[in-house]
C-alpha cells in the first residue's frame, strides 16, 4: 500500500464510524436531556491562546504552523482555551448559567502508544456563570447519566471526588503557604503512578520538616470524609470547606447517582486551573486511566480576557469511552454494512424504468432502497438483499407501472403480499414501525 | 476583546450550530436512505497524498507543518484523496459498488472572501467500483434528493449535466489532440467566468486555426443533444458519446428527477481528473456559485497506487448550502435557545430534595428536564420556563415525595393536572409524542 494514514490517528470505515456515530449520538442525547446546548469552534487557533493558559511548553505538545499572514495557528489540543474564548466574546448576551456541550476533534503531538492518540474526540460538558454547589453535582450527574445510559453500573465504574478547595483549606491549617500548593497538586496527583519510594523522596524534598510531613500523609490516608473531619485541625475555615463536600455527597444522593459517588482525597487533577471540587471517573476492572475528570474553575475565563466568571465541567474521549465499553461487553455490534430498508428487485427485462421509479419514490418518502445496477436472476438479487439486511424485497415485474402493483416479500418470515404502488411506501413504514 | 478565532473560519455558537447540525442530519438521512455508509479520516494526511494527486503547486492552498518524526503533514483540503487511500488500502475486501459518503470538516489556505473560507464542511458522495450509467444517475438523483428534501424546486434550481468523455469524442472528431484536451477543459470552464474578449483571445491562442476554432465555437454554442448530434461530425464513436449522455438524461426521467436536470455543454468542471459524465448544480436565483458538482473519474484509483476502480461522485459544502438556502428563505428557524421539555419547580423551602430526584429520574428516562439552581418565587421560575421553551412545569411541593404526586402544567394551554410520580414520565411522553 502506497499512502497511509498518518501514525498514531485513525481511519474510520463504515463499521467504525457505526461506533463512533453511535457514541456521539448518546454524548449528545444526554447533554439536551440534561438541558446543554452544543457550540463547535475552527480546528485551529491562534497559538497565542494556548500559550496565554499554559505558557511556552505547551508548544511540544501541540501542531501549530503558520498562516499567510505569518501568524502562528495551533490545532486544538483541548476545548477549554476555546470555550473561555467564545464566552468571553460575547459573555453579556448570555443567559446564566451557560451549559454548553461540544464533541470536538482535537490533535495532540504525542508520541503514540495505547489510549494516546494524535487524533481523539472528546465530549465537553460546562456549566458556567454560576457559583453554586448545585452545579457542581449537576455536571457531576451528567457524567453518571451517561455512564447509565451506556449500561455501566456502580460495580464497573465509580465517580471519585474530592475538592482543591478543601484540600487547600487543610494544607493551610497545616501551616503550608499558597505559593507551596500548586507543586503540592501535582505531586499528589502523581501519587498512584510513581512507585512509593520514589514518591516519599518527592515528598521529602517538598516537605522538609518531618512532622509536617507526618501530618499531611496522615491526611491523605483519610478513606472518607468523617476521617477528614478527624485528621483536621478544627478550625472553623477548615470545618467549612469539609462541609461543602459532604453536602456535594448529599445533593448527589437527591440526584439519585449517591451509589457511583466514592469520596477520594486523592483527586487532585493535575491541571493547574481549577479551585473547587474535583472528579474523576474510573473504572474497576482492568482499565487504569480516568474515563472523565473535571471541576471546578474560578480563573480560567479571567486570565484569558474576560470576566470573573466561574464554571464547573468535565471531559472524556471517544477511545477511553469505547476500551472501557469493550471491557464490559458493552460496544454494540455495528457490522451493519449498509442496512436498508428495501430492497427492489427487477423482476424481468423492462423492469428497469419501474424500478428506478420506485426506488426514487421510496426513497423521497424516507425508505432507505437499493438495487442492483446489473439485471441478474432474482436469486442472485435477493442474495444481494439480504446481504444488505433488507427488511424487504419489493419485487418488480416490467408490467408493474401499468398494473401499480409489485410483490413485497418480507425477508424474516418469508410472507408475500401484493401491494398497491399508492400504499406501498406506508405499508413498509407501518411494517417497519410496528417491527413485525 | 483578547483572543479572536482565527480569520476566515467560523465559531459555532449554539444557534449556529443548530443550523449546522440540521444541514448534516439532512446530509446523512438522504445518504442512508440511498444506501451510503458513511467514512471519515484524520483532520491531517502526509503531505504527498496531495502533491501525488495535484502536483507541487497545491502546497501553497494547504495548511502543512511538520510532526515529531520531520514528516510533512498537511490539513484535508478536500476528500477524494483520502477516499482513494482508504479504498486502494481495504479494496479487496470491500463488496462492490462501494457507496460511501463523509462530512469532512476542510481547511484551505485561502485569502478569505465571501463563500471562500479557510474552514467548512463538505457532503461527499461516491460510488465507486462500476463503471454504470445508472451510477452516474443514482449520483445526481442523491444530489436532487437533498434539494428536494430542503425544499428546493425546480424553479429554484437545475442540475446542469454534461460529459467530459462526450466533449473528448468531438474534440477529436473536430482534430484535436490527446494531449490538446486538458488545456481546453481548463479554458471551457473559465467560459462564463472571463470577459468575452478575454475568453476570445485565450481560445485565439489555443486553436490557432479559424475553420477549426468556428467549429470549436459552433459545438460549444449547442443548447441541446439535439443540436449537439447535428454539429457533430457524424463517426460512430461520435454517436456513441452522444447517446449515453442522451440515456442518462433518460434514467435521470425514470428516475423522476428528469425536471431538475438540463444539458449543458459548458459544464466540464476544472479539476483534472473527470473522464466521463460531469454535473453542476446551480440556483436560478442572485447566487452565481456551483452549488455542488461532479463526476465520474477513472483514473484517481489507480494513479494514488491501488487497483483501476472507476468511480463517480458529487461534493457540496454547507457554505453555499446555508447561502442558497437563505436566499430562498428556507433556512429553518433556530433561535431555539436551549429547549427543554419540563421545567421542574421548586415550589416552597424543602423541595429542593424532590426536584432533584424528578429532575434526575425525568432526564434518565430521557425526557429534557431543567431547574433553577436558585429558590426563586413560582412566578419567576415560570418565566425561566418559558425562556427555555419548556413545554411543560411540573410544580413540586415539599411533600411530593412523601405524597408521590406533582402539578403538571401545560404552558401552551395552561391546563394543569395532578399527576402521580409514577406515571409522570409517561404522562410527558405520551402528551409530548401527540404534540396536544
Amino acid at each position: 500500500v502506497k499512502f497511509q494514514n498518518v501514525k498514531g490517528t485513525r481511519d474510520f470505515y463504515p463499521e467504525d464510524m457505526a461506533v463512533r456515530n453511535w457514541i456521539f449520538q448518546t454524548w449528545r442525547a444526554v447533554s439536551l436531556r440534561n438541558g446543554f446546548e452544543q457550540y463547535d469552534s475552527p480546528i485551529f487557533e491562534y497559538l497565542d491562546l494556548y500559550t496565554a493558559k499554559s505558557g511556552e511548553e505547551i508548544v511540544e505538545q501541540l501542531y501549530s504552523f503558520e498562516d499567510r499572514g505569518g501568524r502562528r495557528l495551533a490545532l486544538r489540543p483541548e476545548m477549554t482555551p476555546t470555550l473561555a474564548r467564545m464566552i468571553n466574546a460575547k459573555s453579556s448576551s448570555l443567559p446564566r448559567p451557560i451549559k454548553w456541550f461540544s464533541m470536538p476533534r482535537l490533535n495532540r503531538a504525542e508520541a503514540p502508544q495505547r489510549g494516546r492518540l494524535r487524533e481523539f474526540f472528546q465530549w465537553n460538558i460546562d456549566i458556567v456563570g454560576k457559583d453554586d454547589l448545585l452545579a457542581d453535582a449537576e455536571a457531576i450527574f451528567v457524567a453518571v447519566d451517561f455512564f447509565r445510559e451506556v449500561g455501566l453500573t456502580p460495580a464497573q465504574i465509580e465517580m471519585r471526588i474530592s475538592s482543591r478547595r478543601m484540600i487547600a483549606g487543610l494544607l493551610k491549617e497545616l501551616g503550608f503557604a499558597d505559593n507551596q500548593l500548586s507543586p503540592m497538586y501535582a505531586l499528589l496527583d502523581r501519587k498512584t503512578k510513581l512507585p512509593a519510594a520514589e514518591y516519599a523522596g518527592q515528598l521529602a524534598t517538598l516537605v522538609p520538616d518531618g512532622q509536617q510531613r507526618e501530618r499531611l500523609i496522615a491526611l491523605f490516608a483519610c478513606e472518607s470524609l468523617d476521617a477528614v473531619r478527624k485528621a483536621a485541625r478544627g478550625s472553623e475555615a477548615g470545618r467549612a470547606v469539609i462541609e461543602e463536600v459532604v453536602q456535594l455527597f448529599e445533593l448527589l444522593d437527591d440526584f439519585g447517582v449517591g451509589e457511583f459517588c466514592r469520596f477520594d482525597i486523592g483527586v487532585v487533577r493535575g491541571l493547574g486551573y481549577y479551585t473547587g471540587p474535583v472528579f474523576e471517573a474510573y473504572g474497576k476492572g482492568g482499565l487504569k486511566r480516568a474515563i472523565c475528570g473535571g471541576g471546578r474553575y474560578d480563573d480560567l475565563l479571567k486570565s484569558l480576557g474576560g470576566e470573573a466568571l466561574s464554571g464547573v465541567g468535565f471531559a472524556t474521549s471517544d477511545v477511553v469511552i469505547q476500551d472501557v465499553l469493550a471491557e464490559y461487553g458493552l460496544l454494540p455490534d455495528f457490522k451493519q454494512q449498509g442496512v436498508v430498508d428495501a430492497y427492489v428487485i427487477d423482476a424481468a427485462e423492462g423492469s428497469l424504468k419501474s424500478v428506478l421509479r420506485i426506488v426514487g419514490e421510496l426513497r423521497r418518502q424516507g425508505v432507505a432502497a437499493e438495487f442492483s445496477y446489473k439485471r441478474q436472476p432474482i436469486g442472485k438479487q435477493l442474495k444481494s438483499a439480504s446481504a444488505r439486511r433488507a427488511r424487504f424485497a419489493v419485487i418488480v415485474e416490467p408490467t408493474a407501472l401499468d398494473t401499480q402493483r409489485v410483490a413485497v416479500k418480507d425477508l424474516a418470515s418469508g410472507e408475500q403480499n401484493d401491494v398497491s404502488l399508492d400504499t406501498l411506501q406506508a405499508f413498509l413504514r407501518e411494517k417497519l414501525r410496528s417491527g413485525s
